[in-house]
């Protein structure tokens, strides 16, 4: 899936992921009120409205991008109905042509590492058949409790040929706390980037890694040093736009090949019709506004790193 | 949720959590093939048979213990029928009076640790009414993202009265890749331990804090030194039994009053009935066997820390 993620980015000239974190406050009211209308305010609704206002920005957009990264917490927040909308959006964006990369941030140990692999990017057993149960191309995964967690999930991806990004340096502002503590006189961030490469090396695809990484769009000085350091890992890079970080941060996360990085933006297009720019669209033109928005993002990534 | 949680553990004199974490292998024959029979070789199949094996177990133990620490990912890997068997088996054991541990594990940033937070213990809004999404009264976190991931879950902790535990020392072998790593000639979970208690400082019950620490049998050395920098912070210990964690190690973990831990057992008690010890009950006796196992980890364990 690495390698198709690598030609999808090459054949749209776009190293650009759209993250479909819908929060109820960025949907357009109508969206909202109809699903309310149909379904009671309840769970059911909200679910139902993410689904539709989803729908609509996947239609719009899925021409121009390789891929897709919904956040699963915003979806489990409306419980069983929310999670059910997830699998929706999962399998609509798949049927799309786009790959899916769940933002799922799992970890765990041994069989419960195992269990969260084969349900996201694996298949599990029932009698004499075998299912996937979320079916996506990526997870992300959080790689605290150290190779035990991980290493269930590079068995999984070597088996689907499917892949994960570990998180490495997170973009947000107390992503320092820990994971820039000095260990050896090295931030324990450079540790983690070394164990995902060589992590990494048991899952090659054709040029880069069924292994990823995330590395926050807001700390480009510590990108560089992790480009370098894990040469062959797919960079999944949040933060840009609405969490600050700039077109022009990114040249350090990617190789001299303009591959190696991909660039999620999540409010910046979704709620794109409540940014003045775009404010032309309406509410209406939501999905609109999210196409208008996501060429803006490709041109202005591709105008800083080529 | 804390105060329910201490009253009870000393109501029932049993310092205990029950791990529900069903694998299909776990699972008496009869109890998957009647599911089988009734929605064929299906994810909804095993997903009815990990609820009816659950049911059978917390009927047969719920009196003794006062709390259950259901594993979602042994959920999860069964796609939107295992999750929705993770909602029927939360509300179950809640309707018998239990405290819901829901091992989880979540974290990420800002928002998005919002929702999960509200998804799981706490609640969301839809139009003008809120639900409860999953609603646990305790989730398991993990801290890797810093304060900006775990202080959302905190809110939630103060608003709703229930709590998390926050991942510090992990039971498994290689937890010491990054835990343990030296940062100013201390190891980091000790470091991630003194956060702990200052996240939880600020949403206190009676004598310790909604804010709740996990920490590996495993490891009873490093039980004693989290137990001084933590002291009102309950310690849920994983690692008992199976893993190799044994009751004679355990005492460090606890307070002088006898109070500030609970330890867990999993497969010890829901797989007792594949144990030597406890052939007797046979595949068909499963629950009680698991209950002789509880009733046998309770006075093991209270022989070792009284």
């Amino acid at each position: 899936m690495i390698n198709k993620l690598v030609s999808e980015i090459k054949k749209k000239s776009a190293p650009v992921v759209v993250g479909l974190d819908p929060m109820l406050s960025y949907l357009p009211e109508d969206i909202l009120n109809k699903a309310i209308k149909e379904h009671g305010e309840s769970l059911e609704a909200a679910a139902e409205a993410i689904w539709q206002f989803n729908k609509g920005i996947v239609d719009a957009i899925y021409e121009l991008i390789p891929a897709v990264k919904p956040q699963i917490a915003m979806y489990e927040q409306f419980g069983v109905p929310g999670v059910m909308a997830f699998k929706k959006t999962v399998d609509y964006c798949k049927s799309k042509g786009l790959v899916v990369i769940g933002d799922i941030k799992r970890g765990d140990i041994g069989s419960t590492s195992t269990a969260y692999a084969v349900g996201h990017i694996g298949k599990v057993s029932v009698g004499s058949k075998s299912f996937y149960g979320f079916d996506e191309d990526f997870v992300t995964v959080n790689p605290y409790l150290g190779t035990d967690g991980v290493k269930p999930f590079v068995d999984v991806c070597k088996e689907e040929k499917r892949g994960i990004f570990v998180l490495v340096k997170t973009s947000n502002p107390s992503s320092g706390e820990f994971q820039d503590q000095l260990v050896d006189g090295k931030p324990l961030y450079e540790l983690v980037g070394k164990k995902v490469a060589s992590w990494g090396e048991e899952a090659m695809g054709d040029d880069y890694s069924y292994v990823g990484a995330v590395v926050g769009a807001t700390y480009p000085e510590m990108g560089e040093v992790l480009r370098k350091i894990m040469p062959k890992t797919y960079i999944l890079v949040p933060g840009y736009g609405a969490q600050g970080g700039k077109a022009s941060d990114l040249k350090p996360y990617f190789n001299a090949d303009g591959l190696g990085a991909i660039v999620n933006s999540s409010r910046g297009i979704i709620c794109a019709y409540k940014n003045e720019k775009y404010a032309k669209y309406g509410a209406a033109g939501y999905a609109e506004a999210s196409r208008a928005a996501t060429i803006d993002m490709i041109e202005d990534i591709n105008s800083a790193i080529l």
